[in-house]
């Protein structure tokens, strides 16, 4: 994790440590989405959906309260208000607008850390909001103005390089760095959108060996066939997945295997 | 307002002070349905609706800033989540689930106070939450839940008698009685519902007759015509039909002129 | 299925035809919760979400072309307006209001059974509202309002007996008769609540056997151990619980192994 | 109107009749936001919200009503998902869903004009939508798909030369200009942008004058002071700002003192 900087002298990428983080509490009105529980054995950090997307208040206390017992850090994943939608619709949100529903959604969530005994951690936007302020500087400024309006110096997880950390940088807030396991990436360090074929990879042993090769080489290849740098304090598993939860399980295990410590981002 | 009792001692309704109160924030998307900067010239408590029957997130921030900056103060207007229905549907709520609704909702809108430099003050729930927990004990017990799980010593707005005092009471929450200037009450204290023709006391002149004489005497006149002790620390004012902000500014002048403190309940 | 009465004189439980029916599309934003492909593969009934506990305007017309492509029937799945809820929470809606929010649902999915070159066969309320208008006359007036409101004479599928039956056969709209493979039964031909332990039977083996016994017995055993009669001219089968499609295979096979047949109520 | 065509030969503007337009049933939950009854009298063609911005099921069946009483024209309000910012906000909805949320808003208030004894006479998309279709090919086209998709050829209600008019076209449906009584024009005869000051005139002789002017003379004075021609076969009026209904009676009173015809489009 880097404070309001973002060249953090940490080498992370080449660290033989990495954070694991994943989205969990996505469920609605009593169907559970993500494996929660087998998920939480497994992560060092729970993205936990705040209501905008998905994820009910009993949901959000539950996940709460499952990741505090487990020393599992707990971090808001905010989202565009788009329930329907998923959240994976980008929305034109007036930059007041997104602040204001940004911090709504960390105070809603804030409230179920702390009855756990326990603090927010970070902040991850989610989905559609997540790929718009890689660039969107407009928004990006915005989440960083919701979160400063909670009055927490709360950490942003996103990609290296992305407009949201450098309007976080700006801010003085903590920035921490992160790569997927599973998703392809192009030789500008950037995902293959979802809509282009080959942007998540399937093959388990595919995603088993990248997942180790971001994090004890710092780099990984490109769709294209490149070593890309991928700087990772985190490692996001996905576990919406059918097979999800087992595949996080062989990809913790390689990376411990691999000589690497799975621990907190900080 | 009484620490954890019913009976406080202290005379609320032959008192010469009373709190105002009234609904505010009530917009949606841009659109506002109350006029907030009047009612917050004549109230000393706001109602602030936190999203789930009404208030967007922009909304809940402003009127914050504005209810703080002249020290109004402000009260988390709790609700069923029900957007399309303005929260005026009962809901079979399980009681667990409705707790954690409540404390998301006092989550959202606490961020709000704390960034306009202040802390929420109280709490009132709204519509047909409101009603059911006049004698609902389930859902009356899960509302003080919900408070408690918030980790703040919340006041509650309520009817005196109701099951939610009861229940605020026994978790040793403070509470506060409210009457209404312009509904027509039972023989037993309790509103006449909106169902029955006549619940809506709609002349101006019967309205600042009524609330003088709550707040001066202590009781007021049942439509069935007996005189009912109304105890009132905190008077309800309603914003959002017209002639509301007119119709305060009288009632408020009144009371003044019948020598009553028009000040906040703490 | 009965036009405008309670005896047909087709001694439904004992014929040697059944429907089975499922709750399809219950997905949201792209997030599918059944497997719907599979289970149009077995029943002959499809009761398809509308938007208000579940369902994306996309799932709607991509299941309502999958059934009707297989020929499946196409029913609207009516439901409170509880998205968060999944339409599991009573909610006590002014009849009139329930009966517009029920035409409404209807009028939405007709669109996409009609594009899919068919049309809307029945209608199953859902969840909470299902239960409700086991008994609650108001509300089921409420729900064959709504339908009347459309203009179709869309047939009601409920349990025997059912409130929402008497007053769609005394509005002379059809009815239909429904049993539930996996749910236990009070005496009184009632399903053990959801809130009760053993409301729902999970033993494969049992479901199956239950299924056949009330097809072609007419009757189940209910918890206590009385034989109860079951009229049932559709059986419904769960799909988004683990193993559900297996399992509707297996009761389907079942069913047709004892000679019964598989197919529309109409 | 002309049929699948963008040059009708009939010199809309010039012509001595012309439709009036305004958005009615925008309320929710019972707060009523627009005055229906009255603007009912004034205008030719009901633009009702349909429930994704505005509008519940009672709201939009009561106006149906009203409208169909009166012999004035219901169009579907089709709008984006978003109730919490009364569809204000753009979204990037996939074509595919945005057709079929437009389908599923037409199909719901379908209901309700039928109800009423009266048929669907056209769409008129809301806020957002409505301004990027103006440009947008891919969102225009989606949102023919869906009006296609319910099987009725309706007239689309937009700006003259806009994308979704030129995307009706394609389709050979219907098409019916518009102008804007209270909006300033650019030069190219596009709307000067909400977020710009001088967007909306708010001196009610002007919007008075400007009306005559565009539908007697087919043209208007742009911001800049240029003459624009402004083609219109209706004009919309606002319905929800202080002052509306009066101002609706003066603008109808003026086009009249001029020899204008008020009366529908078709």
């Amino acid at each position: 994790m880097a404070y309001g900087t973002l060249s953090n002298g940490s080498r992370p990428g080449t660290s033989q440590g990495v954070d694991l983080n994943a989205d969990l509490g996505e469920g609605l009105g009593g169907r559970q989405l993500t494996d929660d529980e087998a998920l939480l054995t497994m992560v060092t950090s729970a993205n936990i959906a705040c209501g905008f997307h998905a994820g009910d208040p009993s949901t959000m206390r539950r996940v709460c309260a499952l990741a505090a017992a487990r020393g599992v850090r707990i971090g808001a994943q905010v989202s565009y208000h788009d329930l329907v939608g998923f959240g994976r619709r980008p929305m034109e949100v007036p930059p007041r607008e997104l602040a204001d529903e940004v911090a709504y959604q960390i105070g809603a969530l804030r409230v179920f850390a702390q009855a756990a005994g326990t603090e927010l951690a970070y902040v991850k936007p989610h989905g559609a909001l997540y790929n718009r302020i890689v660039w969107d500087e407009s928004q990006a400024d915005a989440v960083v103005d919701g979160i400063l309006l909670t009055g927490a110096d709360l950490p942003v997880l996103g990609l290296p390089g992305s407009a949201v950390h450098r309007a976080a940088a700006a801010a003085r807030l903590p920035i921490v760095t992160e790569a997927f396991a599973d998703r392809a990436y192009r030789p500008d360090g950037t995902l293959v959108p979802r809509t282009e074929p080959g942007a998540v990879i399937s093959d388990p042993e595919q995603v088993i060996k990248r997942s180790v090769m971001m994090v004890t080489e710092g780099s990984v290849f490109a769709a294209t066939g490149q070593r890309v740098p991928v700087a990772a304090e985190s490692l996001c598993l996905h576990g919406d997945t059918p097979g999800a939860v087992e595949l996080a399980a062989r990809v913790r295990e390689a990376l411990i295997g691999a000589g690497v410590d799975i621990r907190p981002f900080v």
